[in-house]
């Protein structure tokens, strides 16, 4: 189920040890919460942001960060994927835009408007881009804590993807970083 | 939901990076093909086989182990749960025994028979014990690899659970050993 190899996504994400990306209710406090440490960084976040030319995303991760009592994070293009309507503001409309399309055809159309590499983010947006071939990096930050219920990052994946680890790196508060390529050697 | 506090479990094991223990069919094939790498010793397996009056099981996990092509791989006793019969054979009689009790009852049962600190193995097992907060240490060892779909350590747990990354160690073909303690500060 290989598509076209010339899009590229990268994810970056933190889930909790059982593997949620958010609570039942779609929130994110027990992420939120944590205090940043001066000496973390930027935990990477900056370099990856630097090295896609945009973030795709699904309407309930566009919600959610959306939802953050701050003014929108992302300086780079934001492509939010739903077969449904979605709310952009004025104020985004230059950079956010709606497209309901398949991983398969955004890896046909995206490439054709100068957007080859792109930072996947959220549950079904993630694993539909896996089950495509498209992502050739995770970047997963795992939050010291059981969840018990939430919106899963894998589940739903149904097929096996091989991955291999190419670096791990704790930081403050607990939090295991863990880098993985996709789709090399089993 | 605390139950008495002198049963004390400790949970050590391998997961997928998607949180299976095992494949759709019970299968561990991705975990046992890794070779073992000298230098990464006995990943602390002894040390916690040492720390442990017994060990605690499902029927599956029972079962699983015996279905291994190798002898019965454990010299302390073995209690397996389970609610229907369980077939333990006339050699394993002495070092295993069956039997059909929740977690709450073997927080008063066992302490009455010596047994005060457990090794908790299996998915449904763990998340009784962690329901009952008879869990004090989780040593979880993350493979490389999605399986897509399986047996899941956490996913029916229902609630949170603080814990507090003690270490994490990166080992021979990209595994990542992480122990954390339970129920610490949030």
């Amino acid at each position: 189920m290989e598509s076209s190899p010339s899009l590229r996504g990268t994810v970056y994400l933190a889930m909790s040890v059982d593997g949620y990306i958010a609570d039942a209710d779609g929130g994110v406090d027990w992420l939120n919460e944590l205090e940043h440490d001066e000496a973390d960084g930027d935990m990477g976040y900056g370099a990856l942001i630097a090295s896609v030319d945009a973030i795709v995303m699904g309407r309930k991760s566009y919600e959610t960060v959306r939802g953050f009592d701050v003014p929108w994070p992302y300086e780079i293009p934001v492509i939010v994927l739903s077969s449904s309507t979605v709310d952009i503001p004025a104020e985004l409309q230059e950079s956010v835009r709606h497209l309901n399309h398949s991983p398969a055809e955004l890896a046909t159309l995206l490439p054709t408007q100068g957007i080859d590499r792109v930072y996947v983010d959220g549950g079904v947006t993630v694993r539909g881009f896996l089950q495509q071939g498209l992502i050739d990096r995770m970047t997963l930050t795992t939050i010291p804590i059981l969840l018990g219920d939430g919106v899963s990052l894998f589940e739903g994946l149904g097929q096996r993807v091989a991955l291999t680890l190419e670096s791990s790196t704790v930081f403050s508060h607990g939090l295991v970083q863990s880098t993985y390529l996709v789709g090399a050697e089993s």
